[in-house]
Order: structure tokens, then sequence, then C-alpha cells
């Protein structure tokens, strides 16, 4: 109800471009999640991190004006997101200094080129949404090359490791725990290890649609259950680690991107366990080269998940039409 | 002759699924290949490995029918070989527990949903099958949770470690030993470890198509002597490991996705040739995160040599038509 | 003006692949090149290098016949620049022995399957060219594969290792070194250290496109000023190991797939910046691997900017059309 009057102008398309990190075009949405990023600066101490969150966000948005992105996706904040994400992305994991500040900019111009890359493969051909793609494509390629550029320097990840067995720290849970937990694995989605974050981004979500905050809530719930049952380590349950995916998949799968109805409900749910499993997943892959997944397990399923078209069948096992050699 | 008046229902669904691994919708090469599973569980007396490719099957295929995929694709068993491998792959690289027993079922079902996915992208858009990518997938990213997940325990895999460079091990083979490794590298195609579950493989191709059981031994035949030239480990030789993938790839290749004739077999050749090189090169990949390649060098080196169309050239290096940014 | 009136054969069509390394299909470009080829193979002492382009390109060209690939494209040299980079990367990271060799012919001719393969994927569904892909793919390949192979020998690349933050060893460059490393950037594009066939590189893009050699120089001085400020290895630096990516970048993105122009040019000079950070990121990508990332990081750019098409919108955050479950 506020979003539809408000002029399209840079600030609104701004402000709706931080609501669409949970798939909201609203400003007041916007403005409540930027809130959640100022209190988790404030708690953490860490200022770069808001500082980052707007420099991302307008570059980003500019960027897609410059290079002739559709006026009404731009309006509809669907160029901001993803450069919210690298400007909060990267003063968590990097020590601010100039050389990350121009990383940044780089970083969120290109995340808007990505954005339309991305486009042309998974919407054009596969008819799907690349969601935090380029983000996350962009952010791990800075991430990953802070461990060669000298001036830039690693602060909160790695260092590189290769996985082995975690034999016996199974996640334990105080019952009292689990609300902070709940809303913390929410936070966690713009990467901010703040309960009061979450609960700020929960009413955000609340403003925009009741459904996707409902969703984001059980998508979380069925987190910590999954996590529980599998016996992931207690840190990373507790700092809301296993939950944001999880979190962006239920809303993704549950609310979006599908309609909302008891198969699909089931489809969430599957969806949801699932990309707990690919969290763990991933964690193990990635902890060799030292990067975190971003929200890539969320991405990875809530694809599997919004691929499958009802005119599409799998290929029989026959010969292939077309192919170039049949003699 | 056996599959044709036989009706359609979960039953026959389940047995020719089991039948498709190698790319029969047979019921009767179905059951054979499920005799090949029951004697290799027999003869390692690990029974979780039969069990699991039952529950796989069964579970896989329900899922189809759940979420409307396509009623003649399940009846042809496109629904279960991936199910069947997932069931088989993780009793075989985990520890039985009911976590391990919950994954099962939890992987099966997302198998075909990636089914639907994997057919959106490699069948619509690009023309080709997807066939064992959907188990690939979801059994990488299970195995690759299990180093993350303290209730499930790795017991036939990895540790990660990096790859050095093998010296002075290359391959040595007695002429007695050639038929064992013969059929060992056809029994590994269902991660069987038996020359005689390879034997009762053959026989079930026999049944239903005489072209891909010959297609399969030759394939085995080149796997070894090139594994010979380059020198493989002699033990990964004996086992079967560098055989399986050839072995797929010579039948997909050779026999079912192309036209057998002249051309098509020196490109069999050739495909079964270089599938022996991409089974060494992810073996080191792999290496770094614990994990067995599965089938993956069979899938890329059958997407290459399939994915060639007659009314497709390489872009010429010049303009490209339609982009965004032309001034 | 040379390349025009020449007829179509296996000899021209061998040298305008050579050129079109550089997107250039014109013989006198590709004598140029091979002269360099063959300069740096005299410097280094190690012959196997020219030998090795000129069985790889005489291999993929052949192969590309042989499985009845486009006549047109063949004769632009298409099929050609793939296979002469696996012939000059093989002898470069593998010492010369039998085995080597035999995939050197096994990988140029897979290249051309991957050639038309890739075209199906990028050319045909994307609208944007396959480039160097193929020959990256097979080399990577063939690399890994040395690591678990013993009768091939890594003599130019690895060990296998974790990356670990580089801390102190930010780059410093003499400015009379300048120079050379400007050349050398464009040296390595075919892997060669030497200055001197930077230079004979230039002459023959200068006899083909002029604005194709300024985009080179230009790209190369880019690439240095980026490493400087970033902080690479001073090592890699002057080896112009920081250059050859950028360099292509540069040719490709602001003069031969998109229309040179004010706009291009600002879209080139991010490319080419950006092109920088991910070959730190591939550095440390592969480093676990212990293979070099070839031109890969000039291909994810290169597709990222040139992948934009004016039709194509980002997908909204609302219902996937034709989604299989909609309840």
């Amino acid at each position: 109800m506020l979003s539809k009057p408000l002029p399209d102008n840079l600030l609104t398309s701004c402000l709706r471009g931080a609501g669409q990190v949970f798939f909201q075009p609203n400003c007041a949405t916007g403005l409540l999640f930027l809130a959640a990023i100022a209190w988790a600066s404030h708690a953490s101490g860490n200022w770069s991190v808001v500082l980052g969150a707007v420099v991302g966000l307008v570059i980003a948005t500019s960027t897609a004006y410059l290079i002739d992105s559709s006026r009404e996706s731009i309006h509809q904040g669907l160029y901001g997101f993803n450069g919210i994400l690298v400007g909060v992305a990267l003063p968590t994991f990097l020590a601010a200094n100039p050389a990350m500040w121009a990383c940044v900019v780089v970083g969120a111009a290109v995340s808007s080129v990505a954005v339309d890359a991305m486009s042309t493969v998974v919407t054009r051909n596969w008819g799907i949404a690349g969601s935090t793609a380029p983000f996350v494509l962009v952010t791990w390629l800075l991430l990953l090359g802070a461990y060669a550029f000298a001036h830039l320097h690693v602060a909160g990840m790695g260092p590189p490791k290769l996985a082995t067995e975690i034999a016996a720290s199974a996640a334990t849970l105080d019952l009292r725990d689990v609300p902070a937990v709940l809303f913390r694995n929410i936070g966690e989605v713009f990467l901010l290890g703040s309960a009061i974050s979450g609960v700020l981004i929960v009413a955000g979500l609340a403003v925009a649609s009741v459904p996707a905050a409902v969703a984001a809530l059980l998508g979380s719930a069925v987190a910590i259950g999954c996590s529980v049952v599998l016996g992931v380590d207690t840190g990373a349950l507790r700092e809301g680690l296993y939950g944001f995916s999880p979190v962006l998949t239920a809303i993704a799968v549950g609310v979006v991107f599908l309609k909302t109805g008891p198969k699909v409900i089931f489809f969430a749910f599957l969806a949801t366990v699932f990309t707990v499993i690919v969290q763990g997943a991933m964690d193990t892959m990635m902890s060799a080269w030292g990067i975190p997944t971003l929200t890539a397990p969320y991405l990875l399923t809530m694809w599997l998940f919004t691929l499958p078209k009802q005119d599409v069948n799998p290929h029989p096992h026959a010969l292939t039409a077309g192919a170039r050699l049949r003699d």
C-alpha cells in the first residue's frame, strides 16, 4: 500500500532494492531492512557494514541506469538487492581500507552487469529467477581474490583448510535459546548476527507480505529441527549459519515463485529440509578455499525446485534429435 | 518382449527404473540388476546396499507420481534409476544409522525433483539427456554434508587430501586378471566390486539389447587398455574404478543416443578413451573434498559428444546479435 | 586484405585458426603468431611447444572435417584456435614423452567436439561465443589427470596447495620494466613468457586489425595498473600472468563482440579491471588442484559482459510461468 503511490526515482529504486533481498518491492520494507543493518553495525561496532550497504545499493542501481537496463525492473529494485549484499559482505569478511572500498564499488557495478547476464541464461532460457546469484558470484570472486592480493586483508573468514569429519560436536540447543536463533537465522540473510536485526527484518517483511513473514519463521524453525537431527556444529547453529538459506528457500518456494497450497507447502518443506543438507555440503566445499557459502545453498535448492515445468519431460533413452553424427 | 505386455504400475515402473541405469526400460533387465546388487551385498556382507536400492527406487518413483511428473516417463522408469543409485551409494559410503536412512529418503525424493529440473535445462534447452546427473548432484551433496554433520558417519571414502603426483605406481595387470576386471568395470556402474555382479548385469543387458551388452564389454576393454597406457593406480584399475564411466559412455554414445555406424563407432571410441582421462582428472578434483566421482566422468563426456547438433555452428568472432550495449 | 583471396583448404584453415586466438581469421596474422611461438620455443629451449602448436592445430582442424562440422566455420579457423592452445599448453606444463603426445592428439581432437558442444549451449541458447572454453576445459582435464597418471609427468605447474593470504609481497614494478611486462602480458595469451613474442603478436594483430592491437596494449596497461593497486605477487606480475586474460577481455568486449563507442569503452574498461580480480580469485581456486587458470578469467568476464541482451529483463519476484506445481 505504501509502495504504490511513491514516484520512481533513484531513492525509491534503492529502497525497493533493499526490500527485494526478501522479494518485496516495498520502500517501507527497505527502510526497516536498512534499520536492521544499522542496528547490527551499532551492536558489532563495524559501521563499514551499513556504509557498504548504502554504497553498494546506490552504485548497483546507478550502474543499471548507465548500461540501459530495463527502467521498470530498476524501479522494482531488481538491480539493488545484489548490490546491497555485495556492500554488506565485503566489510564483513575483509578489513576496511581504500582497496576494499574500491572493490565494493567495482563489485556492486559488476553485480548489475551480472544481473543482466544471468537473466539471459536463467530467465530467458530456463524461465526462473537469477535471484542472489550475481551477489554470490561477484562476492566469491572478490573474497577469493583477497587471498591473492596483498592490499586486501582477510578479516572474518578462512583460513582455507581441508574438511575432516566432525566426530563428536553435534549441536546441543537449550530450548531458551531457540527464539534468538529463530530470528538470527533471518538476520543472517543480510549476514547480520543480531536477533534484534532479525526482528526488524520480520517486521519489514510483514509490512509487505504476511505470508512471506510466516514462511520465514516456519523456514527458520524447520532449519533448526533439521540441524539438530543431522548434528551440525553448535556454534554455527547458534549464530544462525544453518538457517538463513533455508529461510529464503521457504519464502521463495512456498510463497513467491509457486502458488501456495497443500502440495506446494509439502514441496517447500522438502526444499527447506534439503537446503540444510546443501548448507553442510557447501561448508565442506568452500572450506578448502576459505570462503563462506553466502546464499548459494538457497540458490541451488530454489533453482532445483522452481525449474520443473508443466510441459517438460526427461529425455527418453533413445536417439537424440538433430545429432550431428548419425552416419 | 517381456516388458511390452506388462501393465504400468508402481512395481513395473520400479523394475524398469532399475533397468534404465543401463538405458533399458525392461522389467527382466531390472530384476537381473537387482539380483546383481543382492549378490554383491551378500558377498560384502553389507545388506544395507540392496535395501537402500529398493528404498531409493520406490521413494523416487513415488515422488514422481506425487509431483505430477509425466506418467509415461514414470512408467518408462525414467524417475527410478537416479533413486536406486542414491540408495546404493549412501550405504556404500556412509555407515547405516537412522540419519543415513533419513537421507536416503530425502535424497531419493529430491532426485526426482532434480530429474524434472535437469530436463528443463539439458533436454528442453540443449536437446540431450540428463541421465544420472540428478543422482550425482544429490549424492555429492549428501556425501559432502556428511563431513559437516555429526550424525552421518563417513565409512567408505575420503579423507579429503590434496592430490600429488603419483610417481611410480603405474598399473600392472596380469593377463589372467583381465576377465575379472572386464566385468568389475561393469559392476561398478552400480558401485558393486563384484565380477559376478558384472556378469549378471551383462546378462540383464543382453535380455534387452545385445548391441548394448556388446558395447559395455568393448567399452570395458578400451578402458583397461587406456588405463595401462596412461599408468593408473593398480588397485583402482583392478577394482574397476577406471572402467565404469567408460562403459556407460560406450553404450550411450555408441548405441543409445547416436545411430550406430562407422563414424559413430569411431566417435564412441574417442569418447570412451577421453572418459578415462576425465576419470583421472575428477579423481584429482574430488580428492580435495574426500568424495568419489560417481558417474560424473561419463556425464561430462556423454554431454560433450551428444551436444553437437546438425544446425549449430560456432559463434563467429564478430558483433553479438542483440547485445545490450552498442552505443 | 591478405586473407580474402586465399583458397580455403587445410593450410589456410590452420593459419586462420592460429590467428583466431586473437579473433582474427587472417593467414598472415596466423603466420606471425606461429613465429612468436617459435621464437619463445627457441628462447626457452623447449621446442615441444611449437611442435605441439602445429600438431594441435592440424589435428583439431582435421577432426572438424571428420565430424562434419560447418565447412565455413572450419575455413574461418574457428576449429583451430582451441587445438593450437591445447598443443601449446600440454608441453608447457607436462614433460614431453609418448603419453603426453598421445594426449595432445586426443585433446586436440576432443577440443573440436567441444567447440560444437559449447556452440549448442552458449551460441544457440545464449547467443554468445564459446571462445577458448573448449581449450580451457580439455586442458584442465588433461592437466588434472596428470596427477593421477604415472606416465604423465608434471613439469611446470603445482604442486596442489591451499591458498593462504599473501601478506607482504605486494608487487613493486620498476618503471623501466613496464614495457617488457606490457608485451609479456600479450605473449602469455599463448603461454609465452617472452616480450619479443609479444611484439610479434602485436604486429600480427595490427596486420589484421589496428583497433584490436590498440585494445590489446590498452588492456595490458590497465591490467598492470590494477595489479599494482591490488598488490599482486611481483613475480607473477613481471611474468605477465596477471595480464593475458585482461588483454583478451579488452579486445573481445571493446572491439570484437560489441560495437566500439564511448559507453562500450567504459564497459570494456570495467570488464578489464574485473578480469584482474577474477585472475586473483581463480589463482586461489586452482591452487588447491595444482593447475593454472589458463584463459578462464577472460572467459568468465567476457561471458558476463556479452550475455546481456536488449530484450531480456530480470525475472520479477512473482509466480514462475508454467511451473509444475501450483496446486
